[in-house]
């Protein structure tokens, strides 16, 4: 870990960061200037006055999306603030144009009223064709989320939630698969009540999973619960727990089908996964430490398990997602990223793995596989022409 | 000009805008993403927490400037709002790269609400080492501007009136030397009080010149005037027209050492010209139409023509300021940009031109003088070590 320590600090102080722009058009001459700039620049601005769709052909807006946070919940580092968070979003922002194509840009804000962000971020929307939240604490991602969604006409997206929901579930189908079991008779506990665990949740549900029971550090939730409930998991409640389970994550474990980890290192011992139902899939996410090690998941029994580490086989790993999303739904200038376009986006990382390539240590494609960024975008791209959303139906 | 326009939008349209994200780091293999993204980006991102001012050896933040405008003054164009301003406002984030190789983004923000821009662009301080303000009608280019700078610890700087005032400072010392007067012995009128107006005769002011009238469409402003006033032109009173001048533009041309339009073509005749008194120095700089034209003006017997215009001599042009000073600024980590600054700028522009290269015809560097941008903002970064405001003093 020195030696990452001290090389990560270098690559940044060397660069002086991970981003710079590049002019795409000439600026050598006066002639160059008079184009893109005064006094022929006006050109494109009257077209866009008279046709507004064109600020798509004659600006960056269309492959232009802004890496929002305040930093309140950066990686395994917490409430770190907005400088500080500066580094992991320029790298976001890269990871968008070293995997899609996309122009995406850092913008961390000092401020982490809810209210405020919304409209500094709506105020925006001349300028992007896409918002990433990114790393932003809940409950307050879900408000931001969700009034942008409603307020705003281009995509929203706050990656640690359904980045992770997308590439966890697609994971699961295909461990199902080797498991020989239908998402719709599992039952799956997942732990963890933050921004992805809820995430995760809602759209395993929304996919049909057949129950599913969601603990936080009192253990299970269940429909009036009276202790550590908040609106989120009030909702959660109403969908999940179809038996009303109630005690710590040790007895739910308990004959579980799968359990899906986005919690703290060392949540599950192995007892937890011998209780567990034959052929159990163990998805231990958290980070840099996993709920369990795989070995030791091995060893209890589990017959499929993934973590959130580049080190183990089957990471979980949001860039398996995000790029493809967002490019999907830029092509078509999607005003949304609706249900629909993330399901398209799980299946289609989930069919990238052929029928006869899938083993136990093969349900999630590898986070450097090229084709899955192409065979997301289409996927989600048809999608949200076919639920219309969609605001050009060419881009196939 | 058709041909300007169609090739223009052309340009625009193939490249679909003038910018694009480049990453700086190598996103090849796992080990690369280990380095730039997770785990090890953590790295930086503690080192800010611990000492807040390597943000700017770890990010791009101190050579990242917003391009922040609402598009309601645009060029020629005028309000035509956000979305059509874009192109603009990606042109001159291209114009901050070729000429300072500083990486600057559009910032369009669909509100005109002066303090909601003032809180949007506030909020966004942890991301830019510096903040351009453009195209924003006066006066809430006033009141953002003034309250920014008081709130921000970065630069923030409205090109439209301290870029224009700084190349119209410089242009006008070399041509008092071509004439053989001296700023404090001559009376300038200023006609147009819009942003452009009010920074001209401010600066002007700050440097000394004996008086300055400042007209607009009413005709001169003065103290106590009783139609058509507002708190700048008030401000503007008290500092100018010691004499109290009233009447039109004709009228207080007549003995005037000076003319600097920032209004409207075909503003000034010859007949005013010839009013003027001998030696007079003509900056018809209403775009694309001059106030008179230079071939009139010097008919009518003006000794030096400048204009706003790249086909006419002594183009008073915005890209031999901004580039520089906020390269300046960026280079010692600036907290501001303060009238020591921008008059270092003026003469940092005008001493290029050396005396014996100086006649009527080149008293203002070629915009495409490479040597400008590095003389600016070497000046700059020097006032502003020299004034405190500098956070680093090493740059020079």
């Amino acid at each position: 870990m020195q030696n990452l320590r001290e090389q990560s600090l270098a690559l940044h102080h060397q660069a002086k960061g991970k981003l710079s722009i590049h002019v795409k058009v000439p600026l050598e001459n006066a002639r160059d200037l008079s184009l893109a700039y005064s006094p022929g620049v006006a050109e494109p601005c009257k077209a866009i006055c008279e046709h507004p769709e064109s600020i798509y052909h004659y600006t960056m807006k269309g492959n232009f999306v802004a890496v929002v946070s305040d930093g309140s919940a950066v990686l395994g580092l917490g409430n770190i603030g907005a400088e500080a968070s500066l580094p992991v979003m320029e790298g976001k922002a890269a990871l968008f144009k070293a995997f899609a194509g996309i122009d995406a840009v850092p913008l961390c804000v000092n401020t982490s009223d809810p209210e405020q962000i919304v409209q500094i971020v709506k105020a925006l929307e001349p300028t992007f064709g896409g918002i990433n939240l990114e790393d932003i604490a809940a409950p307050n991602c879900f408000i931001i989320e969700e009034k942008l969604k409603k307020e705003m006409n281009i995509p929203v997206f706050h990656d640690d939630q359904h980045g992770t929901a997308i590439v966890t579930a697609a994971g699961l189908l295909n461990a199902l698969k080797v498991v020989d079991k239908r998402l719709e008779d599992c039952r799956i506990v997942v732990n963890g009540a933050g921004a992805a665990g809820i995430a995760v949740t809602k759209l395993l549900h929304y996919m049909g999973a057949g129950d599913i029971v969601m603990c936080d550090s009192k253990g299970a939730i269940f429909k009036g619960r009276p202790h550590g409930m908040n609106a989120m998991k009030e909702a959660v409640a109403e969908i999940t727990n179809k038996s009303g389970m109630q005690g710590t994550l040790h007895e739910v474990m308990k004959d579980a089908d799968v359990f899906i980890g986005v919690s703290v290192a060392h949540a599950v011992t192995p007892e937890m996964v011998r209780s567990m139902k034959e052929g159990a899939i163990v998805f231990a996410m958290a980070n840099p430490t996993p709920e369990i090690m795989p070995e030791a998941a091995k060893a209890a029994g589990a017959a499929v398990v993934g973590t959130g580490r580049s080190d183990f086989p089957n990471q979980v790993n949001n860039v398996l997602a995000f790029p493809g999303i967002f490019k999907g739904a830029l092509k078509v200038r999607a005003t949304e990223i609706n249900e629909q376009m993330k399901l398209a986006a799980v299946y289609a990382i989930a069919n990238l793995i052929a029928p006869d390539e899938l083993t136990s240590e093969y349900v999630i494609p590898h986070p450097l596989d090229r084709r899955v960024v192409e065979a997301v975008a289409d996927a989600v791209a048809r999608a949200a022409m076919e639920t219309g959303v969609a605001r050009v139906a060419k881009a196939l």
